[in-house]
């Protein structure tokens, strides 16, 4: 370590944790926008998924993971699942003694500033949706916007089973998207950290007259933003690290996990977080 | 409770659990095969799904369930959970004190008797199917049989999306089932608790060659055979008692509980049977 004890240091990780695979999306997103940065991923498989469960019990395990991830020594925290970024955010802002930032706010603001009409869908899962995080996050940098949710539940099943270029995967997403297209968007935030794997498909159906806005990337790119602004981006020379931590013996995670990522894992190790058990 | 302490009386309810919701379609079963019968159903909605999780923490959960139903005084429990069956049977046989029943045996047992080409298709979950636990008790039954198994991931999500009578389940079930038909099957199993909403859709695409073996019916029969035998039948005149305890709150539950059940759900009360916790 570089830095003092008592602050963050360029030279160490960023950390990302999602509730389960899904934020491997941003990790791939802010290995691609910053490929000097080294990184450490926490999946809670064991607690996969966050979305049904009572609020207390998301911010449980969000500051569990913040905890995992401050003593890995990260210069700062991505929280890259919807539900844990909209149940908890402040509290692990509170907690981390490092920079936080969730998936919600980049990807509500670059939609904002990207939109002509100010006509703005979301799509992203029904936790999320009902949760209207996004819709906050989008008035409050344009309060003229008008903002459509639509809940899209078998988006994530259709890409953990590989079918993302597929006509199940089209017939269901054109059912989603209708009452949206029928509101004469502009633009559509893909609010899911799955959802980046559809883009291809949902471009073809939305045509070129609507944009799509991808949460990972744009959290990326905020990432990028706030360590600059902190002094807090690695000038590394040599390959920077990736270590990845799950939560429990995860079925499938090779397959996913390459799928999400879009290259294989490497360094995985199965921990405990659960302050509990 | 008419019964002696040591040993469960005919006036006790039977216990029905699962990992969440969709053990309401077996408890559906058990009503309308023994609707004298009082039932107490538990659904772990705190920590479902129990399929991607490990071994011992599937029967710590089941072993856990089991304590809460024991502590309602039931007479025999079913686990409908595909899963806890799989992992868990064994144990909870041994720590219950009253007979339990899972819901693989009676389905499998169910397809191995009706099958005439002993050609038998099995679709369930990705856990279900992993661990050829229907495969096993068909060729226990019934060794020259050759079994099939097909996982149909996105059969659950395509059922709380409501989906049952619809052109993208349709396209999706074609899928799954092709490679099942082209073995010729004349027996198909549905091995999951979601699936007997897919019935009407399914026998569709089957046709009459096809015989469709719903483990709920089936292991509702079980029961039925395993009360008399123990002499455990309730005789009772006055319509029976129904409670429902989950572990979380549940998003959606009325909506989803009405789907699966069939009817509305009263008495719900949120428990915690996590004894670590």
């Amino acid at each position: 370590m570089t830095g003092s004890d008592t602050g963050p240091a360029p030279s160490g990780p960023v950390g990302v944790f999602d509730s389960g695979l899904g934020g491997l999306t941003v990790l791939r997103a802010v290995r691609d926008r910053l490929p000097r940065e080294s990184t450490v991923y926490l999946g809670d498989t064991a607690r996969v998924p966050y979305g049904p469960k009572a609020a207390d019990t998301i911010r449980r395990y969000a500051l569990e993971a913040t905890d995992f991830l401050v003593d890995k020594r990260v210069k700062a925290i991505v929280i890259a699942c919807n539900t844990a970024t909209a149940r908890a955010l402040p509290d692990v802002q509170d907690r981390a003694g490092v920079p936080v930032l969730g998936v919600v706010e980049p990807g509500g603001r670059a939609a904002a500033t990207a939109s002509a009409s100010g006509r703005i869908g979301v799509i992203g899962t029904r936790g999320t949706v009902s949760s209207r995080a996004y819709s906050r996050v989008i008035h409050h940098c344009r309060p003229d916007a008008e903002v459509f949710e639509q809940a899209c539940p078998l988006f994530v099943p259709l890409v953990e089973e590989g079918w993302t270029d597929d006509d199940v995967t089209r017939l269901a997403a054109q059912r989603y998207l209708e009452p949206l297209l029928e509101k004469g968007i502009d633009t559509l935030v893909l609010a899911c950290t799955h959802y980046p794997l559809l883009k291809p498909l949902l471009s073809e159906l939305v045509g070129p007259g609507i944009q799509l806005i991808d949460s990972a990337e744009s959290t990326a790119a905020a990432l990028d933003d706030l360590l600059s602004a902190a002094g807090l981006s690695s000038s590394r020379e040599e390959q920077p690290g990736a270590s990845y931590y799950v939560t429990d013996e995860a079925a499938r995670f090779d397959l996913l996990a390459r799928r999400l990522l879009g290259e294989e894992v490497d360094h995985l190790e199965m921990v405990s977080v659960d302050s509990t058990g």
